[in-house]
């Protein structure tokens, strides 16, 4: 699942010095953000309902981030 | 330094199952992803300029993302 606009993903690896990068890349690197990134949102909703809140709070998902 | 669209990892948080999510939240996701994103774009760069390539292929953000 890709989650990012395909844009923003390519600024990103062009700052990180590339002079080219090929569509593949792009998508990939979407890919991988968007898997890491559902795994931390799970386990911050899993440690506000244990808190019982319903709310997610950036404490949340800093303790979800570094798992 | 936050390099996505907020609209886009709030709908990430609330696809993981959040009901509600508090702004810091949004942005400290943001900034953890634009980290872990330049982290492994930077070290795909390298791995692409070790292979005497200018281009960024799928294979050196794979590569990079399992580091």
């Amino acid at each position: 699942m890709v989650g990012f606009a395909s844009a923003r993903v390519e600024k990103l690896i062009r700052e990180a010095g590339a002079k080219r990068v090929s569509a593949d890349a792009i998508t990939r690197l979407n890919e991988v953000l968007t898997d890491y990134g559902m795994t931390i949102a799970k386990y911050a909703v899993e440690v506000a309902r244990h808190s019982g809140r319903k709310t997610i709070k950036e404490s949340d998902i800093k303790l979800a981030s570094t798992k």
